[in-house]
């Protein structure tokens, strides 16, 4: 084992779900493969060793007083091609904005060229601001969709990538579609196959995921077939789709099949430790264990819902009940880019729905008690519990975890954080970083242990 | 009259509360006291001539293609010394984050030095995101208040400053209240003339305001005196306060007085069209309508009231009653100090309003139908609505309006908006640069002609 990168600098890591662990002047050894092979504190016994080691073979870095450690964040539902249409239409319905906006921009994405353009954008915006892993949905184009793949790949991105599926001639326009159930099923086959060619040359990992779009969209026919291809593929492709996202989405699969969109995920086998479930906000109690079960992912993106899902999903309920949840942007759904948005915003929506929001109810009967985050709880969603849920080495900072960071200068002219007192608590910095840090805070950012934002 | 600055360029200003007006190419023509004397469109006859004139005399500055003129920002309500605690401490209810953070943060600000380092921070920062026009909570202590409005005079921002009244040795800690009611009322008029002696100097208008916190901490005898003071300085002093931000203050006046705190706000003088309501999430039918009668001006802190107020204050109720509502950040009650946060976080919390938060509900029970703001109403409120409640010709780009004016450029090195067609329509540029703008993309800003911030 080589190490080609020691890391000297104080940040943040979850400790759990509940609790953030601050670390001072810890040296991060980080071996050839990104990977932290371990983490000493300035009592250890190799600390000054391992220092002046790496001090004289020139692989040492020391994170300046004023900047912090944190790990890179995990967004695990973006609409990447939506990034061309970020911030507008969102005085619609769901099924409106559909409609009238996203279906005609996803369609511009058959010009590979315009692909390029704003897949490269969307990556390279969302690295700098720290999202260092994310589960993108592309478009029905199977050429489109390897673009983003490629992207990914280049810009250093941990990256999860689907080509959607669509098939159903009923529930989609003709100009935005899959030619059929069979095109489709044989279209995110000949995806998978080379997006895992492609991650034969990745440092960092590129991984297909079979996406149906969600039930409304898809026939019976494409859904089990996306199963078969799940199982096929299992040990290296995920799967993703939207799950009771709105009291419509909701109420559709019950109408279809008389199930819930839950429990007929599962029957077409597109709901496994594997699966990444966007929204996620009315599952039953019954869903909620069929979550907990399969260790499948409800992924909360609080600023979309606030436009489309019509209720706050309960996370805190969610995680006492064992299922794993992540954050997500939900671009553009949800329009900001930028991982903080999310976490503040989780804070936000719970802090919503705990005490409630229309005055003309009694305080006590306006709210849910017993919902509101805690900064510690976003936090911990947004990296080690996204990690977590994928099974994956990613999300902390400490050995045996790929080497994905980000530094957050609290002191960069033109965006200094509120600190005045020279002996503030690294608690209230932890929580002014969460709350405050703009785009231009984040300094540097690695994946992998390959540095892929200098912002000098 | 001389033009000293002609200034071309592309943008938005509010047209009514519903709409905004997209301008190309206009050319604005501001006289020596920093007023918009013209604005000429390029079919207007002078056009050429004006623009002829003021590129010889070297006056012209042309504003560059994909960079966009708004009006300056407009935040009411402010509390400038807890941006030292800015982030901080929203886990706790309002009572207990008062007296455990808030009271032994603003009692620092006794020390001139330390209240020099964070008001000019927080000016500087506030600013360079666009934000023009402040009205502000200092802390009790006169000298430190005026240390706060020499601040905002020397680096150019237009602002409103109060000395804060906390009297009544019952509800205030030992460590941080009024000496008494009388010490409170003379410092209080102190403070007004040492403003308007600054005032004489200044070239964007720094106003007194007339502060007590809010009714809980006040004895009768301060309020009453304060109500005759703003009988005395009407001319050019403001006045501000909280009114009924939680169900915990809006019962606390019924308690004490068994009338609501917007009523006995009136009867002690301090409730007039010069008066600036921190707020105001209960008022009741009664109460919105002395509000609209006297036209003082109800302050929607959106971010704050999801921590603090327990409901959603509904905006458009309000504005369907007739009453002035502006924008504000409430630091720190909200932390950000960027008026974009605001006003998106005003559109979300609406959203919010008018679909409710609890899934438990049926659809049809769980929100409160009308209550969404359009971007447009919530752009208005930061802008031409802030300034109309004031009474100030400021918000609107507009002849015989200030030359407060921000250029955010939106192809601005990492911090690009996602703007991929050359025809993009003007009314998507709008609605991104609201939701997407970060402080990055705020190149220059100006308050009554004065560049303030030019970040090159």
């Amino acid at each position: 084992m080589t190490i080609s990168l020691a890391i000297e600098g104080s940040g943040f890591t979850s400790k759990t779900r509940d609790e953030v662990r601050y670390f001072e002047h810890a040296l991060f050894l980080i071996d050839e493969h990104g990977v932290i092979q371990s983490v000493l504190e300035p009592g250890d016994e190799r600390y000054q060793s391992e220092k002046a080691r790496a001090q004289a073979n020139g692989t040492y870095q020391a994170i300046a007083n004023g900047s912090y450690l944190l790990p890179g964040f995990i967004d695990l539902h973006v609409h990447a091609p939506q990034w061309a249409q970020d911030g507008t239409g969102l005085d619609e319905p769901l099924e409106v904005w559909l409609g009238k906006y996203t279906f005609p921009t996803e369609s511009k994405f058959a010009d590979e060229p315009f692909a390029h353009t704003v897949y490269e954008d969307l990556v390279t915006r969302m690295l700098s601001t720290g999202t260092t892993t994310a589960s993108y949905y592309a478009t029905v184009h199977r050429n489109g969709s390897l673009v983003l793949a490629q992207e990914a790949e280049r810009l250093g991105q941990r990256a999860l990538v689907g080509k959607v599926v669509m098939d159903d001639p009923e529930a989609n326009p003709e100009y935005y579609r899959d030619a059929s159930a069979q095109a489709a099923i044989e279209e995110t086959e000949r995806f998978i196959n080379e997006v895992a060619k492609l991650n034969e040359h990745s440092v960092q990992g590129v991984y297909p995921v079979i996406t149906p779009r969600f039930i409304p969209s898809c026939t019976d026919e494409a859904l089990r077939g996306l199963g078969e291809l799940a199982e096929r593929y299992k040990t290296y492709a995920y799967i993703q789709t939207h799950c009771s996202e709105s009291d419509w989405e909701h109420g559709y699969a019950y109408e279809r099949y008389g199930r819930s969109d839950t429990h007929m995920l599962r029957e077409f086998g597109l709901f496994t430790e594997r699966s990444i479930l966007a929204h996620s906000v009315y599952p039953s109690e019954e869903d909620m264990r069929v979550f907990a079960e399969t260790g499948a992912i409800a992924v909360h993106c609080p600023l979309s819902n606030a436009f489309f899902a019509g209720a706050v999903a309960p996370i805190r309920r969610y995680l006492a009940a064992g299922m794993h949840v992540a954050l997500g942007s939900d671009i553009s759904g949800g329009y900001n880019p930028d991982l903080y948005g999310a976490i503040r915003q989780a804070m936000i929506s719970s802090r919503m729905l705990e005490t409630g929001v229309n005055r003309e109810l009694s305080a006590g009967e306006r709210g849910v008690e017993g919902s509101a985050l805690t900064l510690s709880n976003a936090f911990y969603l947004a990296t080690a519990g996204g990690g977590a849920s994928l099974g994956l080495p990613i999300g902390r900072l400490e050995a045996g975890y790929a080497w994905d960071a980000q530094v957050v200068d609290t002191r960069h002219p033109g965006a200094r954080l509120p600190i005045f007192e020279p002996n503030e608590p690294a608690s209230d910095i932890f929580q002014k970083i969460m709350n405050l840090a703009v785009p231009e805070n984040v300094r540097t950012v690695w994946v992998q242990g390959r540095k892929v934002v200098d912002k000098g």
